[in-house]
């Protein structure tokens, strides 16, 4: 997967005659990544990742994704940073498609989420917070609660063949979470899809796992900040069985709190949070699966594993029950 | 693709500690490759490719792939070299699959084929040959003539939903190639899929394309040297719009008989062994196409491509005019 466009070496070659980063010397397409054409490019330079930007992003948002990503890693945030070309740019076209080199991230991200991964997890999201603070792009959070009507909307007529009954059910949590959602909450840039696959880890001196990257900001979006917690604990808290690892949830929440201590309407806010979290997830999932001719290349991810953890958020009644 | 199998860090490391290569630095799935789940790894020792071989992989077979490689690397052929761990195997274990870690090769496989790629191709083709010849291991092609029938077999009862009549001319293909099909040809040890994917090119000191290196020998035999060249006739020389392109075919020969020329036999043959080449491309996609659900992850490619191939071969009278 993750390879939708392919390269021409003519091409390539041509379009790194705009960079000094020297002669090509490997290039393999990548197999993780959904959204977009991603390359492992390696040149006599060094080692870097191409990314050829796909229909599902908008050209005229790049510019905020590697600016915020530039941003974070000037201020020592390890994540992908944009190597800009002779002209001064980033960002600019191969194949027909936009696209950008950013550097490579050493690391290995957790295929089984341990304990020991979540504080390390905490601190990074904590710092990445942090290090945007000062970002001046703006991006409004295009899978936030306004944007969960129309995604229902789209799924409504094929919805209930994935489950009888699975869209009244989520018309009515709809309903539910945008009548509880918090307004006057802290905001920044958030990362909005800090899933497993997004976060690279490599053992400190004593063997305890560091987060060495954080990937993929094409969800990126100016947002709650307390959101982006309630993102990775839909993301990183339950156990293949379904159940909550509270455990996980507070080393998290502890660490990150070292960093940022939430406010108390922050922490209040967390279940409504993680209910949005678990619906956006959904939807987006139902849509894939309801808008995804069957012999796609994608792999449609499961919808209703997202159904029992927005059921697991509503039945929580304290921030306490789910590690704040 | 080509990741159908996932590693847990923890495996993945303790799976490390059985080689003398150094500590995890990065792992990333490689979209290329069809058959097996291939990784990049870097560890502190350099860089390697991981490969859990799946399903269609015989176990029983893997040591003849692999020291196949070990031979020709030990030869001077570019190729990936199968990195013994400290029991001094190359095979083991690894998430309930066969698994070996191999050299990394530098090099970019052509998107699209120049005229300039094919006398380093034939070359490299004509010294994994001249390599091969002092191995010992045989394994014979499981997709040579002995091989159609039952993949006809396989194919009989839905091949004909691909194209109205399909199956009733590859009935009479397959008759008549079996029956042109040459006895008493050289034989050795034969790489069997030598697509533009599995050959890795960079520019020498004039930027003129060299072979880098040769991959996946999964489909490597035992069996006519001259079938190798007639794989890439059909895999390299035919231009988008079906044309056949002799100028390619030429530079290809040309530059491998520089190292091993043709006998007489071999080059009268080269019309009858790209009529099999063709026929077994196309029995295996046409698998392919009637046996894989819709849904499913692999790129289904188009037998029909194949069906063009072979009449084209089937209506050439000299192996002058496919550029012997």
């Amino acid at each position: 997967m993750a390879v939708y466009t392919e390269v021409s070496d003519e091409a390539l070659r041509a379009f790194l005659g705009d960079y000094d980063i020297g002669g090509l010397i490997a290039f393999r397409g990548i197999a993780e990544g959904v959204e977009n054409s991603n390359y492992a490019l390696r040149t006599t330079g060094g080692d870097f990742v191409l990314t050829l930007y796909e229909k599902r992003v908008d050209r005229a948002e790049l510019p905020y994704f590697l600016g915020l990503m530039e941003h974070l890693a000037a201020r020592g945030l390890a994540c992908p940073t944009p190597v800009r070309g002779r002209d001064g740019q980033a960002l600019r076209d191969l194949a027909g498609r936009p696209a950008a080199i950013c550097t490579f991230l050493e690391g290995v991200w957790p295929r089984r989420v341990r304990p020991e991964h979540m504080a390390p997890l905490g601190l990074a999201l904590a710092r990445l917070h942090a290090a945007g603070a000062d970002f001046v792009g703006r991006r409004p959070n295009a899978l936030g609660p306004a944007g969960w009507a129309p995604l229902l909307e789209a799924c409504r007529s094929r919805g209930d063949e994935v489950q009888p009954g699975l869209m009244a059910q989520l018309e009515a949590q709809h309903a539910a979470i945008l009548a509880a959602w918090p307004g006057a909450l802290p905001v920044g840039q958030i990362h909005a899809d800090l899933f497993p696959d997004n976060v690279f880890f490599l053992p400190d001196a004593e063997g305890r796992p560091r987060v060495s990257g954080v990937i993929d900001f094409y969800f990126a979006c100016t947002d709650l900040l307390a959101y982006d917690i309630a993102v990775c604990l839909n993301a990183w808290c339950f156990e293949p069985d379904g159940g909550f690892n509270l455990t996980k949830a507070r080393a998290m929440l502890a660490a990150y709190q070292t960093i940022r201590p939430l406010d108390p309407a922050e922490a209040a806010a967390l279940p409504v949070l993680c209910r949005g979290a678990a619906l956006r997830f959904l939807l987006t999932r139902l849509f894939d699966w309801t808008h995804t001719p069957a012999d796609a290349l994608v792999t449609r991810k499961d919808p209703l594993e997202y159904l029992r953890k927005l059921r697991f958020f509503a039945q929580v009644e304290t921030a306490g029950a789910i590690g704040a």
